[in-house]
């Protein structure tokens, strides 16, 4: 099965509702149920020594896992994050970051994701998160 | 007990160190154990719906839980987060945010802190997290 | 506000549901919100040291969410817990052990309540948890 | 590579350590960062509506964690769980529950596995736990 959005308009649908934003990761794979992020590490992005930092790979565990219902469900702006809880295993470091959610269950009302963090490149896991969304009652 | 870092010096480390960042919240209180940081919100932080996002709130209690370490330890740049688990209970709805870590413990190698953010002017808790940071050996 | 169900028939509810358990922990507050709930610890709950168990602590912090849960709907034995997120902050070393749940948020198909267990006559909290739980449509 | 602790010896040490335990779950599978444990169903282990119980699952997948280092590490005894996030995805009903955990990373200080619960026979995970356990410094 495919997914009900492309790479394009999650993508356009990301510049639209983040245009504040600078420096936004970008969506590379949407499958059913899957989602691949990609973001150029700049400046903002980085802690003291070099890392890659832990509220950036937050931002982009949040948003992979938003795309990954978005395979599923089609576009539903209105899904809000309910939990997210992630462990940073080891250093990010690169000039890339690479975001992959994959959904564990999709319920009524609960979405619940599975995601890995590396920098790109590199085969071992930076960071890894189990995200949680709420999906709105009227769909 | 006071403080081993006060509100100017905290606010300074910040600047320096993250000095690609923009629109970043700021500490208002320093106190053994306990920290509190500010931030106005702009177009960056909202989600559609204005609501101040998941990710905003993520590094906020991730920032302000690195201060609550100072508080006991100093300045000590390079502890580094090492998992984070965040329920979203509220909207957050407002024009600036406000996150208190509280620490819970301080270990040898970890230090785990309980983080609340509200919209400014709201009694009611938007989201909490529990923040485990570690502490390098050397210190 | 006064708690929906009592301390004795929260007992009694439990008595009947967990028939087949041992050593439970018994209920000894129930107000509008927030339990507490008791339990005297035996061989089973302990680990090598002589410390009581991460698994006694995490099934007294899902029951006593349970009864917080019950303190707001009255007996809702069909509520499931959802998500578990526990930190042990310190040993639990005692004869008996003290759980005590304060609702976070009761929403229409989420409960969420923070959870401290300690060892009975000690001030310091031996572990902490937010406990999630998803209420059944049909109530 | 192969596991440090062999099925046998992993299960006589969990018989002489929890002799207080009754109906504990048992090592089915050794190797190298990955161990299973399997336990038959009995009415302490299960809920209104004879689902397997949110404590029972989490017991295990605190324990089948606690073998995982052993793989690696030999037999540590005085390891001890720091956190444990557990997310119930569907409901776990079946006569034996059987519980995979799969390090994510070994460090000096602490030791993180992914785990996966499902009743026996089934392919559908019902539940999906991140474990972290502190290494104690003595090795």
């Amino acid at each position: 099965m495919s997914s009900k959005v492309t790479v394009e308009d999650a993508n356009a649908f990301l510049e639209e509702a983040f245009s504040g934003a600078q420096n936004r990761s970008k969506v590379t794979l949407m499958e059913d149920g899957r989602a691949i992020m990609r973001m150029d590490a700049s400046e903002q992005h980085l802690r003291p020594g070099g890392y890659i930092s832990g509220p950036t790979q937050m931002t982009m565990a949040d948003s992979v896992t938003y795309m990954a219902i978005f395979t599923r469900l089609g576009i539903v702006p209105m899904t809000v994050t309910s939990n997210l809880n992630m462990n940073f295993l080891r250093p990010c470091i690169g000039s890339a970051v690479i975001a992959e959610a994959r959904l564990l269950k999709l319920g009524r009302t609960l979405a619940v994701a599975e995601v890995e963090i590396r920098a790109e490149g590199s085969e071992k896991v930076a960071s890894h998160a189990i995200v949680t969304y709420s999906i709105p009652a009227a769909r």
